[in-house]
C-alpha cells in the first residue's frame, strides 16, 4: 500500500465518523437558516448520530434537470454566486455542474497518488475538457501534485500515439479502453510507447480482457469511481477489488428508491453525503448501484465498486411502476425480507412477478400482496417465493425485450 | 480607455526599454553559459542598446518540427525539465508547445480586463482545450480575473446556445465568428442570449460584416493577437485599430526573411523577443506579420494588427526561392529601395520578375540586377521599376493559380 495522502486518511473509523457527524451538523446549522432549504432538510436542525441521516428526505439526480430547467441555473442548491465559481459545466441531461475555487475540491489528487501518479511524471489526460468536467477534474489533482499534463481529451487517436512518443508520457488518464486504442495506433505507426507505465482509468466497463491486456505491456492500472457532481467518489489502494471512500465522503448503501439502507455486503443505491461551502449534497443519489466492501478492516469506508444504475422505473401499459411502490408492498406485508418485480412479455402482453424472500409459504399472504400490488401499482401482478434473491441492487427486473 | 491592468502599462517608453534590455541581458548573461545556445546567441553575450538585438540570429517557428522531431520534446530550448512544465501542447505541425507554472504566463488577463471582462462575469471559452492551448491561455487569464469559466469548447453550437441562455453568460472567447453562430442558434431556438455583452476574439479575420452583426446586438468585441508559442501578443485597449503591445513582448518588425527592420508603419514579420525562466525566445519569427501603428503617441509598442503570412517561400522549376534571396539581391544593389518579386506563368511556364522602387532608370543597372537574379536564385527574372510597392509585407508574391 502507498503511503497515505495525507492526515485524514490516517484517522480511526471513530474519528472519521465524529468528524463527519459534526461537519453535517455544522451544515444543517447553517442551511436551516435559509428558507428554501426548509423543506429538504425534512424538519431535521441536527444529528445526534450519523444513522440519523435516514430522517433527512433522499435528493435524486434524475430530478435534477427539471429544477434546474425550472430554476436555473443551479435550482437554488448552490451557497454562492454561479459567478463566484471557478468552472460550470453542462454535462448530458442537461445537468449544469459547479466548481468550486476551492483546492483538492474534486478529490483527485488523493486517487492520483495511490495509483502511483507523482511529480516527475508526464500526463496525457484523454477525458474531455468541454461542457463535462472529468477533463477539468484530473487536471486539477495533477496539478496540485505538480505533475506535467497534456490536455489531449478525447479522439484524434493517432495524435495521441505521437504525443506519446513524442513527450514520453508516463501516465494515462481517461476511460478504461481507449488507453488500447492509442497502445495499439502507437504499434501501428511504430512508435515507441514503452515510457507509459501507469494509468488511472474511470467511466466506463474494466474488463478482464483488458486488464490482461495491460497487465502483459507492464502498465499499472488502477480504478476510481465517481461523478460530475463529486469528483472522486471512491479509488482503489492496492491491486484488488476494494475502492476507498473518498475522505469528504459520507456514503450510504440503500434499497433502491427508498432510503433506508440494506446490510453491508448487499448491493443498492449510493446516497452521497458531502459537506461543502459551495455545493453541499445531503443524501444525493447519483443513480449508481453499490455495495459496502464487507472484508475485515475495511471499517465500512470502502465500496466493491460500481454495480449499475438505480433508476429501476419501469412503464407497463402505459404507467410507470417505480422502486417506491415496491418499498410500499414490502412495507405493508413485513414477511416480505427482500422484493424484486420482474416484467417480462408473453403473446405481446406485459406480466409482472412479485419475487420474494419470505419465511412462510401461506397462500393467504400471497394473495394479500398480490392485492396490494394492485392497489399501489393499479396494475396486476402474481407472486412467486423464491431462496435467494441475487444481490444485484435490481428491485425492477425488466425482461421484456 | 480602461484603467492600467497593472504599474507595467504606465511605464515611460524610455522605463519600458530600458526594463527591457536590462531583461534581455540577464537572460543572454544565463544563456551564454549553455553550450547548446552557443550557436543560437550568434557570439552576442550582451546588448549596449536594444537595436543591438539585430546582431542575434532571427529563430524561425518553420524550423521547430524538424528540430523538435531530432530532438524530443522542445529541441532542447526550454530551461526547464518538461516534467516541471504545467501543462504541454501539440499543435498541428505537430509543434509541442511549453506552458510554464508561473501565474500570467499567457499574457491573456491583461487582453481580457482591457476588453471588459472582470469579477463577476460568466464567460463561454469557445477555445478547445485539447492538444491546442488556445483554450488553457484564456482559462488562465479569466481565472486570474477571478471569473467564472464555462470550458465549452469549439462546435456542440445547440449546447452552446442552451449555456448562454441557462448560465445568464455575459462574456464569449472565441474565434471572431463563432459567436455569431451560436447567437443565430439561440435565435432559431427562441433562447434569450441578451445577457452577453462582451468578448474577445482572435484567430480569425473579423470581417467589417461581423462587426456590424455584433455592434447591433450591443456586444462590445475587442480583438487580439497571439499564438501558442507566446500567448497574447498585443491586444486592443479601445475600439480603435491599434493593437497595444504585451507587456512582456518586445517586437521588431523586419522585411520577410532577412531579420532587417523596416521603417515604422511598413508592413513586415514580426520578431518577438519575450524573456522568461522556462521557455525564453529571442527573435522569434512566428512567420506573421504585421506593422507598428506609427499614430501619434503609440510609442512604438502598438501595431496595426495581423497582415497576413510571411512564409513567402515559393517554388519555381523545382527550386525555391525564399525571401533571403531577394534581400541578398537589394544588398548587392544599394540603388534599390524596396523589392518584390512577382511570379506568374505564361503559357505553362513559369516567370519571376522582380518590381522595384529604385531611384534611377538605368538600364545598365537593370542588366546588373537581372545578372544577379540568375546567380543568386539560379532562375532567370526580369526587373521592372515601380512607383511605390503595395504596403503589405509581401516580398514574393505568387501570381499563379
Amino acid at each position: 500500500m502507498t503511503k497515505p495522502y495525507d492526515a485524514l486518511e490516517s484517522r480511526s473509523r471513530e474519528q472519521r465518523e465524529a468528524d463527519h457527524l459534526a461537519s453535517i451538523n455544522g451544515l444543517l446549522q447553517k442551511l436551516s437558516q435559509k428558507p428554501e432549504w426548509e423543506d429538504r432538510l425534512g424538519g431535521v436542525a441536527a444529528l445526534e448520530q450519523l444513522s440519523d441521516l435516514q430522517k433527512l428526505p433522499v435528493r435524486y439526480k434524475s430530478d435534477l434537470p427539471e429544477q434546474q430547467r425550472n430554476n436555473p441555473p443551479f435550482a437554488n442548491f448552490l451557497l454562492a454566486e454561479a459567478s463566484d465559481l471557478r468552472r460550470m459545466f453542462f454535462s448530458p441531461g442537461p445537468i449544469a455542474d459547479p466548481e468550486s475555487r476551492q483546492t483538492g475540491w474534486w478529490g483527485t489528487a488523493r486517487a492520483l497518488h495511490h495509483a502511483g501518479f507523482k511529480r516527475g511524471d508526464i500526463v496525457q489526460n484523454c477525458f474531455s475538457y468541454h461542457f463535462t468536467p472529468a477533463g477539468a477534474m484530473f487536471e486539477c489533482g495533477l496539478s496540485e501534485l505538480g505533475i506535467a499534463v497534456i490536455p489531449a481529451g478525447t479522439g484524434q487517436s493517432e495524435l495521441q500515439a505521437k504525443a506519446v512518443a513524442h513527450f514520453k508520457t508516463t501516465g494515462y488518464v481517461g476511460t478504461p479502453d481507449y488507453l488500447r486504442t492509442i497502445l495499439e495506433c502507437a504499434d501501428e505507426l511504430g512508435l515507441d510507447s514503452s515510457s507509459l507505465d501507469k494509468a488511472l482509468v474511470t467511466g466506463g466497463y474494466y474488463s478482464p480482457q483488458l486488464k490482461e491486456f495491460y497487465q502483459k505491456r507492464g502498465i499499472r492500472v488502477f480504478e476510481c469511481f465517481g461523478t460530475a457532481d463529486l469528483g472522486v467518489i471512491a479509488y482503489q489502494r492496492e491491486m484488488d477489488d476494494v475502492l476507498w471512500l473518498n475522505e469528504n465522503i459520507l456514503l450510504e448503501v440503500v434499497r433502491p428508491g427508498t432510503g433506508i439502507p440494506v446490510p453491508v455486503g448487499e448491493v443498492g443505491e449510493a446516497l452521497i453525503t458531502r459537506v461543502d461551502d459551495v455545493a453541499p449534497l445531503i443524501r444525493f443519489s447519483t443513480g449508481d448501484l453499490t455495495a459496502f466492501a464487507d472484508s475485515a478492516g475495511c471499517r465500512q469506508d470502502a465500496i466493491v465498486g460500481w454495480r449499475g444504475r438505480a433508476d429501476q422505473a419501469a412503464k407497463i401499459k402505459g404507467q410507470f411502476v417505480r422502486p417506491q411502490h415496491i418499498q410500499e408492498i414490502c412495507e405493508r406485508h413485513p414477511e416480505i425480507a427482500r422484493a424484486r418485480l420482474e416484467i417480462s412479455q408473453t403473446d405481446g402482453k406485459d406480466r409482472m412477478c412479485l419475487m420474494i424472500e419470505c419465511s412462510t409459504d401461506d397462500a393467504a399472504l400471497f394473495g394479500a400482496i398480490e392485492n396490494s400490488i394492485q392497489s399501489i401499482t393499479n396494475l396486476k401482478g402474481s407472486v412467486k417465493r423464491v431462496e435467494q434473491l441475487p444481490n444485484d441492487g435490481l428491485v425492477i427486473k425488466d425482461c421484456r425485450s
